[in-house]
């Protein structure tokens, strides 16, 4: 397989996290975002949103949508299973995912950070702030649903989870830890999201997780 | 099953497209965004991220997250499916899902347009602008998809696709179609778009996509 990736990208992270759990190999073929690599045609022709990652399979098949990706590594390589036994467990592990990936991370993405300064004459202040309002907001929203998962856990009889949902990563984290550490770099304040953070902080004594860091990418700058 | 929705929340009709499409009887709960009956405590604080859709199972459980929730949907009402069989297939329609989950409909839901008015002061023009922009350029990606979807079908003998994958509707189709009513109702170009919008005009000739929609609710105005 080959990942079409940037160090840099957070839905990028989360594919490299679910391919290093699963231990598959993998082509790591860099699409530079800040030089707009994505939009060369030999890439944008062959996918209909030019962004990235893009996985493309052994047979040729190009797959986009960095949660499709997850899904479809899950469905053709089941151990470790990225999501839970049960309909129920799976639906709250999915809607964690949905918090980062469709309420925090598209806020933030580099294509609108430009399209505030560029378009909207933001100041820089105004931008940061505009970051640090919806990473802020929704990783609270993300902490309470945590407390409200392990109240129902508790009351299901099941053990406590030390990552997002139970004790083996799921989706979940893959899409938690990318949205931290882009919340970190750009300095959001991460105080009182202990939940969350412990969660974090789990994953990231797993080698699957160091290994997918943007700091162990060949591009990394 | 209860949904707690909003008759012009495009999440909330994602999933009232497959509970209809499942066949599957619910009580509508109405929760008025535009009063801010979902920070009432009550509703609040049960969900982490206290927005809409929310879907209650019979025994209880509250479900977060109108992608997630419709996978639930599908998994523990598998007929008729809303994702086609095969990794592949399945991979190419949450993607398309995800083009309007995560890319599109992020970056114009209403405390998005309301932080651009109050925080950052964008006069409406600029607003509208911002508005269909981000639609219009996730609509042209989708087209675009589409038709590499459609060449990929071709390359393997399958059958042309009146929807956006195939002839059955899928979590694909219960994204676009809200997209597409969205974009409509501000007024956003969608002229050659012609295969998203075949699509978007097949599904809403079938009963499941009409009972769903906006003016069919309880608690349209």
């Amino acid at each position: 397989m080959k990942l079409y990736n940037y160090f840099r990208s957070s839905a990028s992270f989360r594919v490299r996290i679910a391919l290093e759990l699963k231990g598959l190999p993998y082509d790591y073929v860099p699409v530079h975002l800040q030089k707009g690599e994505q939009r060369a045609p030999a890439y944008a022709s062959r996918l209909g949103d030019a962004l990235v990652p893009a996985l493309q399979t052994d047979d040729g098949h190009l797959l986009a949508q960095s949660m499709a990706i997850i899904e479809y590594l899950d469905e053709t390589h089941p151990e470790p299973p990225l999501l839970p036994g049960g309909a129920l467990a799976r639906a709250h592990v999915r809607a964690l995912a949905q918090m980062v990936a469709c309420e925090i991370h598209p806020l933030n993405n580099l294509r609108v950070l430009k399209y505030l300064k560029h378009q909207l004459k933001v100041p820089d202040a105004a931008k940061d702030d505009w970051y640090h309002h919806w990473v802020r907001q929704g990783l609270e929203a993300f902490e309470r649903q945590l407390a409200l998962l392990d109240r129902e856990r508790a009351a299901a009889g099941l053990a406590p989870s030390r990552l997002c949902w139970g004790d083996a990563p799921t989706l979940a984290d893959c899409c938690l830890v990318p949205q931290i550490f882009n919340g970190q770099r750009f300095g959001v304040d991460l105080g009182g999201l202990s939940r969350t953070m412990a969660a974090f902080e789990a994953c990231m004594q797993l080698p699957a997780f160091q290994r997918a860091q943007p700091s162990a990418c060949p591009d990394h700058e």
